[in-house]
């Protein structure tokens, strides 16, 4: 019996828009790097979609390398990055970060969510000790959107973030991996728009959003991160068939299928909560994304794992655990139904 | 008029053969970070074709990356590696090696070749030094095959230097990004066989050689680089989805298709220099492999250029330059047939 | 009105046996790097007083120097360094061990100590972690006798905290950087044979302890840290004339000077808290070292820092804060007793 | 018998002034890490001897610590430092600049020195290069003076190579190890006013130059290194009780005592080059500071070495070795005329 698979929003290959036009380009010659025309044009669908006409956009591989790469180029050795103590910098990327040099700072957060007055009281008590200039400089704040939790943070929530980010000169960094899913939340406000005005720098995520695999670092002010294209070859970042790249971001931000590929992840989970709250099952943590967080009875987990791959996300109890089930652009209504009738 | 290209061997897409597998598979489940069926059965093709049934076999996406990550995960911090001084980590890579706080010891080579006696020589003077402790210690050799000029080490070369490492117990990790254009070179005596059995790494190029991207790390010794996979994450190197990189090495481990796509780069490689000399062009560094480094007279180049894109590789005098002409699994004989008209 | 300085045991020269023995080596001649006689001879003195005849001695130049050192040195790249989450390591050296390229694995401490069971907990709950290779892995537990709050552990504690490390293939390393004032406090029954028993490195504070600057690394097994003196200079913590820490540490190690040290600086802390306690103050943190901590109503305390130079550690609430007053071996009965009239 | 010393200028302890006044202040109470009224004595008196009034002055434990730090704190992750192949941090420093992830850019040197034009063609070259922004970023230019061979540079050299610094914005860097030695040699014409208007950065060493140990890091404006302190410490190179560096520098720069310990290991070099010439000894490598290299035959060198401890620098052929002879504040006139009986 196949198995049903909710594992992950990465357990396929790309939408089909993309792997299209993969093919139809498949021959062409082009420069390597990310110098190409599909580079660029990648680049001015995503300024344009930014409205942010300046900004300079580069293509990276993945997630961990991106954040590592960004973080390091933007902060001073002496600085670390602030983070929620559930950011995924903090956990799950293998010391990428402290890798580099640099410690994560991580402070309390509620839903996944960093509250600006947590960041702002942590700074303005770093700054009174006597002893500050012995310690890790908070140089930047780290979110991601959405979370870890799959929640999101509101345009106001971000405001004030980036008001004490200027109260005290640390830079805004966002770690988009899954943004497509939080630009379509239902109770969104937060555009890209928004996150070019309001960041030092942000990724698009694609390996989580459709493409192959890929992320678009923006950087609204083109001086902000100077020699960024060695920084990320130093970092092994650079991929040598840019277009690649360049091709699988075009197709996301031709047509709307960013905002497509966002919508069916977003409205597959929906559905599923509904499912699930109807069954009388308890969301761990409710959000308006592609994450399903679940508890389940022990018992009742190991029946469901027969039929459905799902991440076991932690104890709760002796007899409960959390799980979670992700959709995708990729996940149909007859995915969901045939999840229902396991559940 | 549609220019012909020869600037590089990662100018297109991938082989169709791996774009059609690619397809086939695209809305399949997987799980991620390379533990599907597809990367392992990549993995059980690349140790079966190089005879090393217990090797390790790992994707990463770049060479650099793939570089930078096994250098950094085979050397302890006091130790530096031995390189060519025109080889790739000690000038192309934007310090990638050094910014893992490893120095590169650069030696003079002789086409792109590091000799046994030049090694042995270097070490022993080392050793010799009263001041030895207080340098950077010689921890691995690293070659590449091809090299940098596209010339090959003969099997009996690399004993030569295995026997080096093994005086002086010292890694030898071989670069293996055009890995396919040198197995097929006439002259070469060099097997993936003999490679696991002289290397402590290695690695078969994917992005050169056919793939969209994506490089295979053999280690032939299973328990030679513990925790290696969390280091591939930390350096920001692991693929979420991993089966691209199994499924494309997959591919290229099936029916022969390395070699072909070797053995298409040498056959072009090899007509284009047969015209060129017939034409009376001289080669700058005569090779077997996919890459053609020609002396050219400026006046004549810039005319080239109208018609070709190449890669300017040094200037030679006032009025010559060296080009490189690359050839890939994707030349034609029309594409060659062009360049010989505009030659 | 001259001053009452309580605010650190680093705030006078170094012992007077040591300057007079400094003096009388003055003007002879020595090798360096810690290759003369007089290092050799304290060296000889540690492994005896340690009870430890092969252990590796190496004497640095301070702190947080040694501590980012050794932790590097012991540590794989894809490890992290447990430890109290008041640890100096994750508070005070400025990210020293994160620019190592390592992360701290803070846990929660009682009294500035950490206990078996909490290490015990983390790396079994990390184990058992679906995702425990994308994560740092436990290397290493850095604990500090005395600790931050000049509590110590057992020999109990620490033979059950070497049995977690043994369980899970982890190191331990001991900063000892006041440890002289742990050797002889009230209750203690930790030795420095016992230190040599249980650690895979730990470290005998001198800069502390009397001496004008440096720290003795003491090696148990000489095999544990291969090329260390390499990667000593490396840190940039090598010092050219090692005999000034040679001679320094022999002293030390000559007459029972550390015992004297660290009985002085005790003697005059238990002093200091009997005084507090017959007046009325409230201990913060009861200890039986040389460090003495008050919780003060903040207008007492603004007028004691007209005569006493204090440490200020920390707000406790809105009118009450916690200060440290630290002893030394240069702390006599009169200051203590000058001290007492301003409280 | 015993043996005569001129292995190195760092084989005695302090100069008897710096002692002497480091017993005087033993006892005295200061605060830590350099805030003292000590060190910043010494500093005003080192802004004063360099006619930079707004300068920050650190003070450092030893030479590689201090090249490490500086060079770490002042080049941005993808810039590295040009230095001389003969460079100290090319050579002698274990990889301490590449630990901190940053190469060095070594260039032909002659007689230890480099030129400006040599530096001017690299960088010219390297921004010529297509690839240059996937190469190291030359950031900096790394001197020292007096150079590893003891040759010093002149002032029209100095701001010749300040000019090629200005015009490709490369930061000046020199490392004054043995800077006192430079100061008083016979056709100096480089003062400390000079440095401190031509580098971004230099240090005056203590080290070699009379101290116990430190070298003080002048940085002519006081904005070039913002933090530098807390990387000083994130480097381990904050001395806990920074008074014992304060001291000896402001001993050092009292009494023009500095200019004395530079003249003194000076004048006793000249005499003994005098003596060697008389003999007919070949000097390997005139320089007027405190360095003398001599060629010896080996016979006779073994001889020499049955009385006198000196430097073996290289091999120069089969039966002659290169040896170096230092002399310091310490040499005495008995000590030369002791020597020359063993010539």
């Amino acid at each position: 019996m196949t198995k049903l698979y909710f594992a992950s929003d990465y357990q396929e290959g790309a939408h089909p828009e993309i792997m299209k036009r993969l093919m139809e380009t498949n021959l062409e010659h082009t420069e390597g790097y990310g110098t190409d025309a599909y580079s660029n044009q990648a680049r001015a669908a995503i300024r344009s979609a930014c409205k942010a006409k300046d900004a300079m956009v580069y293509f990276l591989g993945g997630g961990t390398q991106t954040n590592a790469t960004v973080i390091a180029s933007m902060l001073a050795s002496y600085e670390g990055a602030i983070a929620a103590d559930t950011g995924h910098i903090n956990v799950h990327e293998a010391g990428a970060v402290e890798y580099t040099g640099h410690r994560v700072l991580a402070l309390p957060s509620k839903e996944g969510k960093l509250a600006a007055t947590t960041i702002d009281t942590f700074v303005a008590g770093f700054l009174k000790d006597d002893s500050w200039d012995h310690m890790v400089y908070p140089g930047m704040v780290y979110l991601s959107q959405p979370t870890e939790y799959g929640t999101i943070y509101s345009k106001a929530e971000l405001e004030q973030i980036r008001e004490v980010c200027l109260k005290y000169n640390m830079k805004l960094y966002i770690d988009g991996a899954r943004l497509a899913y939080a630009l379509e939340a239902d109770g969104n406000d937060v555009t890209l728009e928004d996150l070019a005005k309001l960041c030092d720098a942000f990724y698009i995520g694609g390996t989580k959003c459709g493409a192959l695999f890929g992320e678009a670092v923006v950087v609204p002010d083109p001086k902000a991160i100077p020699h960024f294209f060695t920084m990320i070859k130093q970092h092994g970042a650079l991929t040598a068939k840019g277009r690649i790249l360049g091709i699988q971001f075009g197709c996301l931000f031709t047509d709307g299928l960013y905002e497509r590929v966002g919508a069916n992840g977003v409205a597959m989970a929906n559905r599923l909560r509904q499912i699930l709250q109807d069954k009388g099952y308890e969301l761990y943590m409710p959000n308006p994304t592609n994450q399903v967080f679940v508890v389940m009875d022990n018992d009742r987990l190991a029946r469901l794992q027969e039929r459905v791959v799902c991440s076991v996300w932690e104890a709760l109890d002796d007899s409960h655990t959390v799980i979670r089930l992700a959709t995708s652009w990729a996940t149909t209504e007859a995915d969901i139904q045939a999840l229902a009738e396991c559940l």
